[in-house]
């Protein structure tokens, strides 16, 4: 699908109809998103995938009982990894076995240990913020294959990692959704582009 | 373009050539990325296009003296706005006078009347992540239209703010310098779609 097709199609579902996405399908999904970009190329996201119907009962419960959560065919839960110093010693050896030049490694190295620095909420808003681009591909992927999606933030992240057993440096972000739907796009309307620009 | 070239081809491009594109294609640009989600539709974004050489050169000084700056057509300096009360009154009046259905702006009215309860740090961080998306979108729409980008987050967003002159609501989040590239994209690599997963 062209890309203006996938920008203009693209929305959120409020209800799908249960029918299973396939799973190769969504494996594919998941390997185009992964091409998101993040500074450094850190990637400081990692992705729980829930199709379990007992699972996803609780979740709803956590998500104020929004009906996407039981009706989607899989549930994308993406999560910030605010662990940026494992974060960036993974990059950095990984970028050695994938034949990275010495030169960049150490830039990047050069960074990451400046990174370092940071305070430790300034490091999570960063990881939150690059988190919401992969879940963005998501919703434009999933358009271009066929299917749709929804993007959710308003959920209890406490309850989530409670639920999925997540490891204390992972915080739930941002929910995808995806599914057929089972409703209909309202009209899209975003304010102008002369109210978007700063004069 | 094909939303999959777009992913693929898609690069942060550390060089412009100095050519100027033109005005018009940056507004169909702008036309095009205002289309990002945002929770309950509240665009918590605004830009601040900057072409004149003058400030560029103060932006470049403010941001480490990376090359783009200087060498970019047009630098797309995305802006969170943290004027929650202002953006949720200004959604539901517009919304009036877009003709969405009374039960559409009650419920938008409802949640932005829970948000307002928000702390001011959750809110701001919710609507930093949130201007990552047209940023991101800029990125693939220019690849769409035959030039390049990149994305930065590493510069000083109060020097920013006194050099633009910008309102204290309005914090620079993400900058997306646009232009014609004047360097060869590195081969891309990403973690494999299993070390992505949270087993």
């Amino acid at each position: 699908m062209e890309l203006r097709e996938a920008i203009a199609k693209r929305y959120a579902t409020k209800r799908f109809d249960g029918r299973a996405v396939p799973p190769e399908t969504i494996r594919e999904l998941l390997d185009l998103i992964r091409w998101a970009p993040s500074g450094l190329n850190i990637q400081p996201w990692r992705i729980k995938v829930v199709s379990d119907p007992e699972i996803k009962r609780e979740l709803h419960a956590a998500t104020y009982e929004e009906p996407q959560i039981l009706s989607c065919s899989h549930l994308l839960v993406f999560c910030a990894d605010t662990d940026l110093a494992g974060l960036a010693e993974r990059l950095i050896g990984r970028m050695e076995t994938e034949g990275v030049p010495e030169t960049t490694r150490t830039i990047v190295g050069e960074i990451a240990g400046e990174m370092r620095h940071m305070p430790a909420e300034a490091w999570k808003g960063y990881a939150v913020a690059n988190t919401y681009l992969p879940a963005f591909l998501a919703q434009l992927v999933a358009k271009d294959m066929g299917f749709d999606s929804c993007l959710m933030t308003h959920f209890e992240p406490v309850e989530y990692s409670r639920i999925l057993g997540l490891p204390a440096q992972l915080v739930p972000t941002i929910l995808c959704p995806l599914g057929y739907a089972a409703d209909q796009p309202l009209p899209k309307w975003r304010y102008g582009v002369d109210e978007l620009l700063i004069p």
